[in-house]
Order: C-alpha cells, then structure tokens, then sequence
C-alpha cells in the first residue's frame, strides 16, 4: 500500500504549487505553505548565494512544509555548429532589432544540482527536495535523502516511473502533456510517448507502489478532484498560480496569460533546448515550435537578446510563455486564496 | 441548470461506446447498449444498404437507447496538385510493394451525412443521432430533429462547443486531445488550440448551458469517476473497446493495442486528410504523422493499395491504427462486461 499524502508530506491539502523557474521566488512558495499546500521554490536560475537567501526567507516565513526544487540535467556540451544554426535561424530577427550577434555573451542560464547546492540542503534541511529532468548523480541522492527530505520527481512515462522507483524516491509527480513548462522526461526524448495527466496517471499509479501526484491540466477544485478519484495523493498545480499576487511573472507573461490566446500553447524547445510547453508566440509560430537548436540550456543564450529587446516593448515574441493547456484557473488573487479554494473539495 | 443523463438519454450507466468507422458495426452497439450504456454504430463508411441492415440488427437485438453516428463534412474537392505530391511521396512504397500507381482508383471512402440517411433515420428513429465535424446543414438537421432523436456532437474548444449550443444540439462532447480516431474538429485546422480532457472538459461546461459528455483518455471506472467530478454527465469510451469480442477491429490492429508500443501515438492525417490518432507507425514515422496531402477524406486513395498489400502480410506500417493515449483498458472482454465495469462506480 501506498503512503497517504498526510503520512508522507504532513500537508492539509491535497495541492502542492509547482515549482517555476524564472516566474517566482520564495514569496510564492510561502504563501502556498502557510495556506496548507506545499509551497516549491524552484532553484534552477538561482546562484548559490540567491539560494541561500531564498531558503533564508522561507525559514523566517513558514513553519509548514515545502519543497526545493532543483533540475538535474548533464551540463551539455557546446555544440559549434548547432550553436550557428541557431544564430543563423534568429538573424532575420537580430537585424529588425539591431543587434550585433557576435557580442552576445555564451553561457547557460540554469544550472543542475550541485554538491555547492547539497550544502545548502544540509544546511536549510527542507522537508522535500523535488527534481526535474530525473534524479541527481546517486552521491548527490544519497546526500539529499541523508537530510531527511522526502525525495520526488517527475515522470511523463510509466518507464520513467518504474526508473524513479527503483531509485528510491519518495514519491512520484505523473506529469501530463497539459502542464506548463519543461517536460519533465528524462529516459527518451521521443515526445511522441507523452500523454495527457488522465492517460498517464492511472497508469503509473498501477505500475509503481509509491504515492503518485498528478500534474497537468488542473486549474481548480473538480480537477484536484477528478485527479484525486484516478488515485493520485495530489494535485500539483502551475499555471494557475501565475497571475497571483506573489508570482513574479513578468508583464508579457501576465499579458499573454489574459489573452484568448493563451489556449494554443505548443511544446516547443526554443527556448532552452528541451521541450517545454509555451503560449504559442511569434517565434513559436514562424519558426516553428520545435527545431535543431543547441543542447539544453544553450538555446536560451542566443534568443536572450531578442526577449530582452521584445519585452522592452511590451511584446513577448521571443520570451517563454509558460502556460499549461488549461489557463482557465488564473486569477489575479493572492496565492493562499488560490490554494484553498483548489483544496476545498478535500 | 443541464438535463441529467437519465432524462437526456434515459441511460443506466453514464457509459458511451464511441462510435468508430472501420473498426465496429452493430454487433458492439448491441451489446453495450443491452448492457446498459449507450452503444453506438459508426456509418460514415457504411452505404445505404449497409446502414438499412445495421439499423435492422440493432433494432432486432435491442431495445434500449443507441446512437447513430455520421459524419458531416463539407465533400472535398479534388486538388490534382496535393494528390500528386501524395502519391510522390509514397512512390518508393509503390516500388517496394511492386504497385502500378496509375491503377488506384479515385474515389473517397467516406460519405457525409446526407439526404438518403435521413430517410433512413426518419425510418427507424434512432433514440440518439451524433455528428462528427460539426453538424449537417440546417434542413437536414431539422429533420433528424423532427424524428425525435436527440442530436449530439462533438466540440474540441470552446469555441466549438459555443457554436454547437447556438444550432441546438442536445448534448455536447468534449473530446479531448487524448482520444483516438479523428479529431471532431470543425471550426478551426489549427492543432495547437486542441487540448486534453482535463484542460477542455471543465471550460466547456463553464461555456455552454448543456449536458457535456467527456471524451478522451478514459479507460477504466477511475477515469469515468473522474470526469463526472469534472462535471461531465457521462463519459464516451473507445479505444478500451477495441480488442471487444463484439469489435471488428483487423488482426493488426489488435496486434498494434496489444504491443507496447501502443503508448506511442501521434496525430496524423496521413490515412484521410484530417488529423486523427493513431499509434506511430512506419508510414507515420518515416513521413511524418502531418503533411500535406489531398482534402479529408482524399488521401486515403492514395495509401490505400499499399494498407492492402501490407497487411496481407501482417503488417500495419500503412494502416490507420487508431487508439487514444490511454490504451490501458484494452481488455480481450465482451463489450458488455466492459461497460458494467466502466460503469460501475455510478
């Protein structure tokens, strides 16, 4: 038998916040644990020192549980060639906005977990550490599970359930082709195998003997419900928590969210280099939303500009929308609000 | 406040076999709906004598509500440029199976609802009349109106499913992006607005002031449970049916559901012109699942010599293997122990 949510994250709702790099911070995460969710602070873009101040924000805030979250790709070798291809593709759009490509700096914008980020676990001890992308090297695991945190990750295929599993994770996030963001995938990279949340849930909730959380397409309290009767212990919920008060989403992001727009989003890679599922934007819509760009998170580098340039005028053609397939539970509230009326059916 | 599904369609299970051409005739309508759900026969690729006789079955072995389903698309024009670029395409095929191109005949395989059938449904008045693509124009939809039937149809955005409320349709379906077969879609051809059960069910029901049925992704009693916590009034099942007893499903079909690779499953229009899901095969992985072939349903000529000659040979690399992303309910059952348990949390 599997663990109840209570039993593994001391919650009293059924709704953890997921994490969302690059549109919120602590804030978010506070908000969401002191209304009885598990709030995630995503740490993906942050320096160490950022961390370490974020995890510092939490304590003095929140004496609930909540959940750190970390990706855990290999660091890509550059690429040369993609990298040109990728520049090449982007010139038209470099020129309609005067920019000299070859001052663009290199560089990754998010980095994986680190044995520098493992201090800070030991240090802060959150009571769970979550993954993206599958699971840290096992030193790095073995460190986390040491603290006494409850480990969890994302799987977008039973495979990749079954692999979690039998790396002794806590719990398991089935995360649907609806949610917002990155796919979590980690063992293919054919996005031909990723399935909807009410596809995928019942699936690995028979293939694996571990508490399952459904991510994907839940924007209110029928949808944690509709979840929680396929048996998952949770509903992990993004999307709508972006237009709360304490998300540090940015204008156009804000913007596109309240558009009609925001109901054709894409999974596209060219923001970062691996699928991840945007509002479909301009970049999205004449270069297509999948292409050969460099190895995650490169891709990233070479459109930096043309976002900043874009949003300095209040377009998000070149900035990663986030957005899951079901925008419909966004609401400008704050995140407390959000949380329990997404739990009220409990 | 939405009619129950009692007084819609006087069912004992909020149970819909779906409707699905090529795979099924009445024998599975007959026994899903004398099992208490509401079985359904697909006539799209039915002639008028086949669709006399399949209305004489069902209404010799059953007398509990049904479904007739149609088409009712607009009838292409031929495009002599897109039917040559198809058959270039797949000229390396030809040659593998030893095919003289210039002997297939023209001529599509699937009719729209028309005139004829309405007499038809005028004479044996079918309790439930569906449409896929929209609905028929408006004197023939009055007169299956007229008979009493009650008209459903399916909707795949909001939009859609606003449209299908202003014609006067009874109920609507949802149809999620999970399901199998072809895409109900009629208002737009753009696939990044076609999102999953759990992201659509619960904006059309806050859409339109009419029962809503769910479609897509559901493959077991959790899954009905699930999508009537969402909301909806009942759940429409296919891919669970087809390894049914009672299905005409082909040998390679069965073989392609019952293969692991039966998770993996694309939108294609490359077995009739118009998106539809399939499990990835080779002609889907070789030429893409999308691409630019002739008018729905046209381009089925084309590939059709090489499904035939393929298949004698076992093999579906040409054959519309039509599933949804959860074939997790294909069971080798009688339709009829399927839909007691589908239904068996009501």
């Amino acid at each position: 038998m599997t663990a109840s949510l209570q039993e593994l994250l001391e919650l009293e709702l059924p709704v953890i916040q997921a994490p969302m790099a690059g549109v919120q911070d602590s804030a978010l995460a506070i908000a969401v644990s002191n209304a009885g969710g598990l709030g995630s602070l995503p740490c993906a873009m942050l320096s160490l020192e950022a961390l370490r101040e974020q995890l510092a924000a939490i304590r003095a805030a929140c004496d609930k549980p909540y959940n750190v979250n970390f990706f855990c790709h290999t660091p890509p070798t550059p690429d040369a060639q993609r990298e040109a291809a990728w520049r090449a593709e982007l010139s038209p759009y470099y020129t309609e906005y005067d920019i000299d490509a070859s001052t663009i700096p290199s560089g990754a914008r998010r980095d994986p977990f680190s044995a520098a980020a493992l201090d800070l676990i030991r240090e802060f001890k959150p009571p769970v550490v979550s993954f993206h992308f599958g699971l840290p090297a096992s030193d790095l695991l073995d460190g986390v599970k040491a603290t006494g945190a409850k480990v969890i990750s994302s799987a977008t295929t039973v495979a990749e359930a079954r692999w979690l599993e039998s790396q002794g994770v806590d719990a398991i996030i089935a995360q649907g082709l609806e949610a917002g963001g990155h796919r979590g995938m980690f063992l293919s990279t054919d996005i031909t195998g990723q399935v909807s949340t009410l596809a995928l849930l019942p699936q690995i909730i028979k293939a694996v003997n571990l508490p399952v959380i459904a991510a994907g397409g839940i924007a209110d309290a029928n949808g944690v419900s509709a979840v929680l009767a396929l048996g998952a212990v949770a509903a992990q919920v993004g999307t709508a928590y972006l237009l709360c008060d304490e998300a540090a989403t940015s204008p156009v992001h804000r913007a596109a969210l309240k558009d009609a727009g925001a109901v054709h989003t894409a999974l596209t890679n060219r923001f970062s280099g691996r699928p991840a599922r945007s509002i479909v934007n301009r970049v999205m819509r004449e270069l297509g939303p999948l292409g050969q760009v460099p190895p995650f998170p490169l891709a990233a580098t070479a459109i930096g500009p043309l976002r900043s340039a874009a949003e300095a005028g209040n377009l998000g053609d070149f900035s990663p929308l986030w957005s899951g397939q079901n925008p419909s539970g966004c609401r400008e509230i704050p995140a407390a609000q959000l949380t329990r009326e997404l739990g009220q059916k409990y």
